[in-house]
């Protein structure tokens, strides 16, 4: 595909603290032949999300770091435009990993192909992807909801808080969602169902919590950190469950915290309450995958779940939307509509 | 029984820090009336665990504290010397919870009889009691120990530490204790047959550590906290599994340590190692009971496990040994033998 050329966006250098624009580059480039056994794909959907902000830094991980002048990963629902796959033809809509950019060369293995008439496709980077199989596998498989207990989540808004606190709701939990301002947290009772929601920029915000939580709370499924878990720790029942799948009120920390060391008092609520808390990522529960896509699809088309999308146009954007990611000012699943699909060109 | 006096063992006053001599107070009284359904107990061995000093302290944890002026709570092995209950004679060796003092007069629920000829009656102190099962079920339930994993356990050479090791090796682990003092760690390696003994007193600790296990840590069973924990909280593995059954290095505690808060490094190290963090106490797992006494005790009668005991005699001396208990003087089960049995004296 001589003719076209490729957007991309690169990371220009390590943030220290918050990422700024100047962190990122768009380079253009020209897209490569194909060769046998691969496709051409070209980006429709961007999923941004929080964890891209671990990949800036130069530490090992659970993942490799980006390099300095390597394309920013980022999950991607991208329309087949070429290929020299069997598998494959022009017009399919696939799943995959191709980063920020417009046009990219995968292969089978990094693929799934999506069925456009079974729901609508940029869900497969949200409700139906990898942050609802985030909220789905980490409430489920750690939390353990039983009837009649409390579970509490953060970023509530988001979608991985969400359905948290939606299927929550389904497995006949109290759900509180934690969100940052009025809107945020009227849409999660008023449209989601939340039985309470707690807004943290409030200045009342530990003691709104505690009134929220009138038996204590047995599930905090963490992906903040922070100001929140200093506020859930002291509200947590003897044998609560923390999945604790992102910290992103830590992401931008240059250094630790003042003291004292709080780690002993940590230990100390674990030991006493018998908490089990347990770090995941989605990937280890792979193997539930068939189960999640099931239940959770089946609550989507029954109507007993629904999502909010926050779309950003133009990949040239997508730098800017991911730094309000981290402050919070989007409002759903934060995605960036990159290119139109070919037959609405 | 007009005749007898009690001595008991009372607290003083609530310790700031480590507790000293005058927090105990030695008082002497009247043997209580036997009404009916109930027996009288002399108290054969009393046990000294490390658990006892939270009970000093004012706050509430999972169980009351003492009060101040109340006996000092802990198990015993008593003989029952008189009895109004049908199913208790004179002569019976049972386990409760008599607390530090001579007679004690209880009632069924509270007591379990013992078979003399099964075990050593001062075993169901230690290696098949409340010690012997908390490394069982921590050991097995939480940590769950796979065929060429690493299980590191700090107080090795303690009831519960060197029940854990020991386990560990039959369940094909590699066992790593943490000990103070070159005759403890002499003791895990060529008596209990752990693969490395680690002395925490040594300025090399982390470095000995490390060294001692080259393919990282899998289970890690925390009953120490302080340094240990630090030591070991880098070599943990994905998916590390960390029962948390005491915490004996803060236990006299009087403020937080100095900063930096470490609370969110521990967060990062959960979140990207996928650890499962997991407080217990040893009655939640009462349900297990039964295999417990099965499996431990099978061990025992096979010679594949051994324990061992720190005799202190005199009820008088008890402070004194509790203290030392706190500071890892004990080397093995700390035992008072409290009194002899009537047939013996």
């Amino acid at each position: 595909m001589p003719n076209l050329t490729n957007r991309r966006i690169v990371l220009a250098s390590r943030p220290s603290g918050a990422p700024r624009l100047s962190d990122f580059r768009l380079e253009q480039s020209p897209v490569p032949e194909l060769g046998d056994g691969e496709v051409l794909l070209r980006t429709l959907w961007l999923s941004l999300d929080p964890y891209m902000r671990g990949r800036m830094n130069a530490a090992q991980s659970y993942a490799n770091p980006v390099e300095v002048g390597g394309i920013m990963v980022g999950g991607t629902v991208s329309e087949v435009i070429a290929s020299k796959h069997p598998k494959f033809v022009s017009g399919d809509i696939v799943l995959g990993y191709a980063g920020w950019q417009d046009y990219a060369v995968s292969t089978e293995g990094a693929l799934r192909k999506l069925d456009p008439q079974a729901a609508p496709i940029s869900t497969a980077l949200g409700v139906l992807g990898m942050p609802g199989m985030t909220a789905y596998t980490g409430l489920l498989t750690i939390g353990h909801p039983k009837v009649g207990e409390t579970v509490v989540v953060a970023a509530a808004s988001g979608p991985v808080g969400s359905l948290v606190g939606q299927i929550a709701k389904l497995k006949g939990c109290r759900a509180v969602g934690i969100a940052g301002g009025a809107a945020k947290c009227q849409y999660l009772t008023d449209e989601l169902g939340f039985d309470a929601a707690i807004d943290h920029r409030s200045q009342r915000f530990a003691d709104d919590l505690k009134a929220a939580c009138p038996r204590g709370i047995d599930i905090y499924f963490e992906n903040v950190g922070g100001a929140v878990w200093d506020a859930v720790a002291p509200l947590l029942n003897d044998f609560a469950r923390v999945p604790v799948c992102g910290l992103i009120a830590h992401y931008n920390m240059t250094k630790l915290p003042a003291g004292p060391d709080l780690t002993p008092q940590l230990f100390f609520r674990i030991l006493t309450k018998r908490l089990t808390v347990r770090g995941f990522i989605v990937s280890d529960f792979n193997d539930q995958r068939e189960a999640f896509t099931r239940d959770v699809g089946g609550w989507l088309r029954d109507g007993k779940i629904k999502y909010k999308e926050d779309v950003v146009d133009g990949l040239q954007n997508a730098p800017q939307a991911f730094l309000g990611l981290l402050e919070g000012r989007n409002f759903g699943k934060l995605l960036v509509r990159v290119n139109a699909p070919s037959g609405s060109a």
